[in-house]
């Protein structure tokens, strides 16, 4: 199966969004081995678009669009649908009774407007919104398949998920070889370094394929082997998959695309493990993260951003002259900062992150990038210095990266230094 | 004149990649009024390129290339080019020496793959390369011009910048038209309640056109008006801007691309107004986004991620009684939240929040996407009321942005109710 991908857009031609979208659908279409032919961005023009269809319909089996769905005058691409298929648009009850669940619930009143988006094309299949209004499209004619979804990047992902991905892998049925990606995430080493560690790729994968994604979170390493059946496949993937977890296994922390926060949020609930944050330079971010997680009451007991010296005193007891004399961004005051978040809290362990992220407060012998994480629970406590660079974000998202290693490391009982 | 922007390359086609290279791209034929019809993305197959090649080429005015540049196997643009316009490859001795330059600073030898890049065809003339070793190329004809450059990012841009946009400025020589567009930031109204308060669409733009661009965060107006002078551009730019205000404008956070932190941080400093957060169910995204901002420090003092009921009494005072009563999540306990964090760290404004962002955790008569945020100063005290959706990190998103818009009207004392 070929396919091509239609992004409709005037704000991606010009650059002002970037097109996830396709590299999205691109990404989840190669799982089931459909070759991706092209990928191509129109603006919000009938004809352009018009003709898009038409060429892209043409020459392969599946095209799939996005954009230009929503109430507005700018949208479209359905009027746009029912010209190219020659066909008319209904009145689609179930849309229409979730375009209004979703209004009461935001207690709003629906409008004519709002109606209007539950009006399909006859001769489609309608892809149910769970998160938005517009509903998509799914329409077969002469053996292809054309695929119409909102451009709100969490709307299409959910029926990328929920739909067209299950469809698509129905149609496809019996495939003649077997394709299959592994993912490894690893962090706290940088890229040449493990490729290095990793030595001779040829005996590490043996005919199949590796790339090496890197990142500020890490180096994700993505293994594709190609073979005549199902288990041929997965012997192979476990085979290097254990090969590489023999060289660098400790910087490994998922298999897949499990974040780090919810490797560390599954470590703490399996052993009923409690923790407190005490950050100052991440500002919350660590909290955040591991707040994103679904359950994370079980083990978040609590956090606190203590941006500013007094904070550090009254929040956590962090003694006036060890700060006065070392400074914030010490590994004296780092340590006072997650004991005493630990103490405070009750919890099994605290952890504590102080540093300078930059641009500005540097001084002389503490370089921007400069960060001290101290972890502490009943029997031990530790502190780590990190080096980062001189961007702020990259600076604020590596130290938050570094930290969730830290407790990662710390309750799977793995060496903490290099 | 029109343009088709062309990127070669698999991993961008597969979602590995994003495609920053034709944003970048357009944003820039944009300042000069250039009018892109398509962009495309391609494998690195011969036989795509060259269809490619063609049809953009005979439809176009101006065709911009990148990727396929490097001296591996799979980079076959140079040879798709030199076929496409019947010509040869030709050593430019100019381009070996950059080579060799840039190979002598890094302290490596020159390998034949690596000269080969000094290779360029005959009828082009050459884009020097500062940053690399691949040279870019320009190619004039039939009154058309086509461009090739790397696909390494930081190396097109400087190529764009030095070479590219000044010659392409030079081509057009005088244009008859100014093209501007202007960004305003809304939060807070749903899209299709901000389309009918806007009226109609032909009185508020008079030619001029406007698109809505939605997310999570709210939903950002486009407006692009072009006209003979860079005057009666920017005095009808200024008049649409001030319709719309006059309509919407206590949704109008931002003009450009400021984020509402960004917007929240600069009043804050400004008006030297210091702030700590009580954060419950954002788990510190507040307080992260606020730090994001180089100077936070200036006026964010502390925050608390009060994640368990015990830490919203142990930290903030709240009444065990009234938490028992009417519950975490509720009107009461938000507001003691946000005087209790005013109160401890004395700052100007407490800011509290307290939710069901899912999904789990609703109980009768409180959903998931229920939100209470509270705001106090020294002279007032306000709680309000949301209801979000279903998905936790939307949620999250959502209660944040809510919650920094609380902060943004109270200072600039615009009505809190929609």
């Amino acid at each position: 199966m070929n396919a091509h991908i239609i992004t409709i857009g005037d704000e991606i031609l010009i650059g002002q969004t970037l097109n996830t979208n396709a590299a999205y659908i691109g990404s989840r279409l190669i799982e089931l081995s459909i070759d991706i032919t092209k990928t191509s961005v129109v603006g919000d023009k009938e004809t352009q678009i018009l003709n898009e269809f038409k060429e892209c319909f043409h020459n392969n089996d599946l095209v799939i669009v996005t954009g230009g769905l929503g109430p507005t005058h700018d949208d479209i691409t359905l009027n746009c649908v029912v010209k190219f298929f020659n066909t008319e648009l209904v009145l689609n009850e179930d849309v229409l009774k979730d375009v209004k669940t979703i209004f009461t619930k935001r207690g709003r009143q629906l409008t004519k407007l709002n109606e209007s988006q539950a009006l399909v094309p006859k001769i489609a299949d309608v892809i149910r919104n769970k998160l938005g209004t517009a509903p998509g499209i799914w329409i077969e004619k002469n053996n292809k398949i054309f695929v119409v979804m909102p451009g709100v990047p969490f709307e299409m992902q959910e029926m990328m998920s929920s739909y067209v991905m299950p469809n698509l892998k129905e149609k496809l049925g019996q495939q003649e070889f077997v394709t299959k990606r592994l993912i490894l995430q690893t962090t706290g080493i940088p890229e040449s370094f493990l490729f290095e560690r990793l030595g001779s790729m040829d005996e590490l994968l043996n005919g199949a394929e590796m790339a090496f994604l890197p990142s500020q979170f890490g180096v994700k390493l993505r293994i594709t082997v190609k073979d005549k059946s199902e288990d041929a496949v997965n012997n192979r993937l476990t085979e290097i998959e254990q090969k590489i977890r023999n060289k660098v296994g400790r910087f490994v922390f998922a298999k897949g695309e499990e974040t780090l926060e919810e490797v560390v949020g599954r470590l703490l609930k399996e052993r009923e493990l409690s923790i407190s944050l005490a950050e100052s330079c991440t500002g919350g971010n660590i909290a955040n993260l591991l707040t994103n997680i679904s359950g994370s009451s079980n083990y978040l007991e609590r956090g606190v951003v203590c941006y500013s010296n007094g904070s550090k005193v009254e929040m956590l007891q962090v003694n006036e002259d060890v700060l006065q004399k070392y400074g914030a961004v010490s590994s004296e005051v780092a340590l006072q900062m997650s004991k005493g978040i630990k103490s405070i809290s009750g919890t099994d362990i605290g952890l504590s992150i102080t540093g300078i992220l930059g641009p500005t407060g540097a001084t002389p012998g503490k370089p921007v990038g400069l960060v001290y994480i101290s972890l502490c629970d009943i029997k031990t406590s530790i502190v780590k210095k990190f080096l980062f660079g001189e961007d702020r974000l990259l600076n604020k998202q590596r130290a938050t990266q570094a930290a969730l290693d830290m407790i990662r490391k710390h309750i799977l009982g793995i060496q903490q230094d290099d």
